[in-house]
């Protein structure tokens, strides 16, 4: 099932994505969804970031063709290596992902986003996947002069609008190692792979997280960027793609220095 | 006036404190906030972290004798160096700080928490004590070893429980560079700052995030700490004092491994 929240009117929703439709749901997300028996067309409601987050991790170096493609010159991980994005950095499917001054060379890191459903605090890997709500796609957006001269992560990657996600959530995604993930710029494929290249597959990576920190239901987990990540500018358009669940488009603007 | 954020019975409540009284209040703490008339005595409620935080930054390295003492060896920073903490490791006062297993020589932190009080995006320092809706003590609880071994401080800093907050917000200091912050170890002075020592002063910090990150009303800036930060283990007890605000005192408990 395909859960989408949705702005029509001055409201906000919830709904299940068929097709070109979205069937009204009211309820808990994290609980039971009955149907209102509203619809409506998929291309007349405006999509948003799907679940509300009240934080969002994300893994880095987590392929290890990204690692060899990075500048920084590490080792592959011996352990998940977690940084954090901020719900303030969120950014709807289709709205744009704007570049402030001074961040320089900016990329897309295409991803798969774990959603989670239930609290989660020390769950061994076996059973962390009962813990998933399901999935969707994210951007990792990451200005790399920051990335690389700051103290720690705080604007490398947590920018406003840096966090692009959705356009909706698939809970029937039974094994997320199984999937493809492709990023597309300007309609050109620049990343594409399967999500078994993960250095830390997503149990492993979400048990490791709740061993010290409790993870609530919303929370995202970006899993990780594998290699082809690069620059975008003003006026391009990022697409990210990941098998079974959909696509997550999103214009660039970059502000004037 | 000190707000602060209470339990009593099973519903949460706003109140303002004056000597050992809580008077309740309703309302918006961000806006107009209306006394109820009910009243508590301090020590017969529970106090909770003074506010609902969407975000938490810190700022590392921000007092000359912190950083001569740290062994990282950097020399003082040229601009603010924030980090994150995360809403889901806040500590109210009195609670435990639990040291998680793996976490080894974990330090407390004391400092001074500014509050954001309305929509703060590139705000000039000259205007951005009016976005502060106030001041409270914080703990940067850091687990050390996590901290130099880690990608990024994911665990180091933001672990469940390594961050209180409180115990209320004073929202009446009008210089928060004139301000004396202290951290007592089981009765012991630890840590002694004038806040006049921060190499970048309050307004100087928020105005530098606010560039790039939209703060909200409620999200919390730890202003970093000053020299004087040790080891602080099972059994004991951390008070952090600032001058015109209180103290923030939480008791230790380190988990078997």
């Amino acid at each position: 099932m395909k859960i989408a929240r949705f702005e029509t009117g001055d409201s906000i929703r919830y709904g299940t994505v068929e097709g070109e439709t979205i069937r009204e749901v009211e309820g808990d997300l994290f609980g039971e969804l009955t149907p209102t028996g509203n619809a409506y067309a998929v291309n007349t409601v405006k999509l948003l970031v799907p679940c509300v987050p009240g934080k969002i991790l994300a893994l880095g170096l987590n392929y290890a063709l990204h690692v060899a493609e990075s500048s920084s010159n590490r080792p592959a991980p011996t352990q998940p290596e977690p940084f954090y994005k901020v719900p303030s950095s969120l950014c709807n499917p289709g709205d744009p992902i704007i570049i402030p001054p001074g961040a320089g060379e900016t990329h897309f890191e295409g991803e798969l986003v774990a959603v989670i459903g239930k609290v989660c605090k020390r769950v061994p890997p076996e059973a962390v996947l009962d813990y998933v709500l399901g999935y969707t796609c994210g951007n990792d957006v990451s200005a790399r002069p920051w990335q690389r001269g700051d103290l720690q992560w705080w604007r490398g990657k947590p920018c406003d609008t840096f966090s692009p996600v959705g356009p909706w959530i698939e809970t029937s995604i039974a094994d997320p190692s199984k999937l493809t993930l492709e990023t597309r710029l300007n309609g050109e494929r620049k990343q594409h792979s399967g999500t078994d290249q993960m250095i830390f597959d997503v149990p492993t990576m979400i048990s490791f997280i709740s061993q010290v920190l409790t993870l609530y239901p919303g929370d995202l987990i970006y899993t990780g960027t594998c290699d082809g990540v690069g620059p975008m500018d003003d006026g391009d358009t990022v697409e990210i793609e990941v098998s079974n669940i959909g696509v997550l488009k999103n214009p660039v603007i970059r502000e004037k220095e």
